[in-house]
């Protein structure tokens, strides 16, 4: 039996696509090329994956699970020879109770679509990224995804309490605990939260949800020096208490940028300052709440940690702030950029940025460079815009020159994106010798074929 | 060469204790009887460790690593033919860095030890439990340690960056990441953490650290119903804004005997409620919080969720109230308990205690119950005292009624004290077939002579 019929055998006529048809879905977010494959197959549940994954280890197909296409790092790319695996008819909310303050989805859930239904029920999901109308939540587990509120709420793992996720013969293992403590034998959704497909492929979740917050505190602030912004953080999140939800550092170049025509965004302080930061408090009392932001944005510029700052006064004000920040796609206008996600410690960050200033101007000569980032997380993203015609020849040279420096700084390659098959070359710049045979250990114990995600990460 | 003159070549001759030595020091906490192995060894650092490993790994024998003995379910019990790797003399602190906000420690290091350390910096590491003095943080790293503040800080797994571990084979893998976000491949510390040391040796530790909170209101409240408690736990968490840091339920009967004479401790309020909870927020300022706090419970005072509260006016106060639920040891006044650290969904637990009731009542006769938990977590401490004559013939017919219900209903047979040797024939109450099988796979993927503590978990 060939391939397309196998898997229609399994999943229905209407759930498998051939390679014509595949060629014309888009290979995803900010990507010129199409999909391609040997089949697009989209099961609607778990048995359906797994009868799935099973055909494809008899018969020694390579199997890229996709979600909602977002990734920037070629995570979730196929071969010609591969069969790609589609989560979009697995999208059920099978369950969110407010008691346990969880839900159950399948992994196809699109995370915006998990945030509002949650609301009803004055609960909050607080993972949140831009590209939350897309992305889905497997796609999140999958890759451990970060987003604005990592300072507060953590990343994707710490939202996700339990899972089920086929292994590379077809079982299913379900450990969909739904509890906040369980100790009882190994933790074994940790081994997949993070590993990009290449371990199983996570088909449920169980996820933690929150109380919705009741107050929201927002200010866009101009710091003077690295050294203030530093301080500024340790000093807010010591102010807050416990209630900082965001710190996301603007430099100089990109605050212009997001403020400046074409750009829509108007500056709500003065373009003159090195850096900026969004600020917010997501709280449970509007008055008092409000009051101890204030409070500590005033001792902030009592002790010229702050030079200047704006403090929304509005809900229009809160989305106008936010727009900002979320403006990224400024950075295309003038061609398409190279677009890093790097972490660093606070400590290094502020030579770190020197240095890299300099290499760029000697080593790649004209271009255009943007920094912004969740500070708090120590999490950078650089931004490089060369000419266009350009592009092809500079990209290997600038990220030699962004990720050169990151080994010996104790920084990472990929702080919230994946390595996927975009950053494979560069792994060795941050994990070690051992700590790579340690992941090859773990890959040849769970998927011995390597039919899972293959090629991908190392 | 013998074992013991081995292990001498390695780390000197006053790092060895023969079997002789070895019988003069306890099992451990509210143990009676003494430890027993070939030889124990007190490497300094993770050379040594790693030497000694090898050392084992090529002779067979297996290995047994010990921190604090604080553990409650023989996970570090070792038999006469193993040897025992104490962390004893790896207690060094080897940085704190109070703009990262981490520490960089050897295993052996007493969490308290760590505690007050880091206060020095006007941080705080807050994972807090009864043996603070004793456990070690690399103890509380291979259990994945729970305690007080799990609602607001996670368990210790959340606060752990970065790890150095030595594999059966006596390799060092440092993955000590000082990072929040790093998704530079797997993240290889969450397969360490909480496998009690089955599958690895923790050496060394980075730890996350907080800013230190500047205020603390506690209350001792009445609560009328179990709904109403699941109602406050609701109503606390979203009134305080990520600051409530502790919710610890004491059921009737246990309130009673912490405030009642032998206990030195008296009832803030009075004895004849159903539930009584230990409310905690941990804030930024000091008048704002606390007006905070108060307007919380009135309100859940006005919604009857609390029918009576006593809230600490003082630091005494607020030591008082936190040495009720920390009076523990009163319940082994008249004969060592059964004690039992289970969690289980909200929604299932007042049906899961009253037939706990009655079973109990039914299959064992004559008996006392004491329940209290951080419900938080959904985690219940059950203790059952029964005549110290029968200790030993009913312990078995109360595991049994105890752990029964749990499949069932989702709960879990360990909330926070691990599996070790004393649940492992409960294992299979809370984790399936798939997910024993696939603890294995780990187990033999990465100890395939199971010579790291041997026979624990499963």
């Amino acid at each position: 039996m060939d391939t397309i019929e196998a898997l229609r055998a399994i999943v229905g006529a209407s759930g498998v696509m051939d390679s014509a048809e595949i060629a014309t879905r888009s290979a995803g977010v900010l990507r010129p090329d199409t999909l391609k494959a040997r089949a697009l197959v989209r099961p609607k549940n778990t048995e359906e994956v797994s009868k799935v994954v099973r055909w494809c280890h008899d018969n020694g197909l390579g199997i890229v699970t996709q979600g909602g296409l977002t990734g920037l790092v070629h995570g979730a790319d196929a071969s010609a020879e591969e069969v790609i695996l589609s989560m979009e008819r697995m999208r059920a909310i099978e369950e969110i109770d407010p008691v346990q303050r969880i839900a159950v989805v399948q992994a196809g859930v699109v995370l915006q679509t998990l945030q509002e239904a949650v609301e009803q029920h004055e609960l909050s999901f607080p993972l949140d990224l831009g590209a939350r109308g897309t992305a889905t939540l497997g796609g999140n587990a999958a890759t451990n995804a970060g987003g604005n509120r990592v300072i507060r709420y953590g990343m994707m793992r710490d939202m996700i309490l339990g899972l089920e996720v086929v292994l590379a013969d077809g079982t299913v293992v379900s450990s969909m605990n739904r509890l906040i403590k369980n100790n009882a034998g190994y933790d074994l959704k940790q081994v997949f939260v993070g590993s990009e497909g290449t371990l199983g492929i996570i088909t449920r979740l169980v996820l933690r949800l929150r109380e919705k917050p009741r107050s929201q505190d927002v200010a866009i602030v101009a710091v003077p020096t690295f050294e203030a912004l530093t301080k500024l953080l340790k000093h807010m999140d010591s102010a807050l208490g416990g209630s900082l939800s965001a710190f996301e550092v603007m430099w100089q170049s990109f605050y212009r940028l997001v403020t400046s025509p074409p750009a829509r965004g108007k500056p709500p302080v003065s373009q003159d300052h090195p850096y900026y930061v969004l600020v917010e408090c997501l709280g449970a009392n509007a008055r008092l709440d409000s009051e101890r932001f204030v409070a500590a944005l005033e001792s902030a510029m009592e002790a010229r940690l702050v030079s200047d700052a704006a403090v929304a006064q509005s809900d229009s004000d809160r989305r106008a702030f936010w727009a900002l920040r979320d403006d990224v796609v400024q950075v295309v206008v003038g061609g398409m950029p190279v677009v890093f996600d790097i972490s660093l410690p606070l400590a290094a960050m502020e030579q770190y940025v020197a240095t890299l200033r300099m290499d760029l101007n000697d080593g790649i000569g004209e271009h255009k460079l943007w920094i912004f980032g969740h500070l708090g997380d120590g999490n950078l993203h650089v931004i490089v815009q060369v000419q266009p015609q350009q592009y092809t020849t500079l990209r290997p040279k600038i990220e030699a020159i962004v990720y050169g420096p990151l080994g010996h700084l104790g920084g990472s390659i990929s702080a919230e994106h994946g390595i996927g098959l975009e950053k494979k070359s560069y792994l060795s710049v941050c994990r070690s010798g051992s700590e790579i045979a340690l992941m090859r250990a773990l890959k040849a114990a769970l998927d011995p074929h390597g039919i899972l995600n293959p090629g991908k990460i190392f």
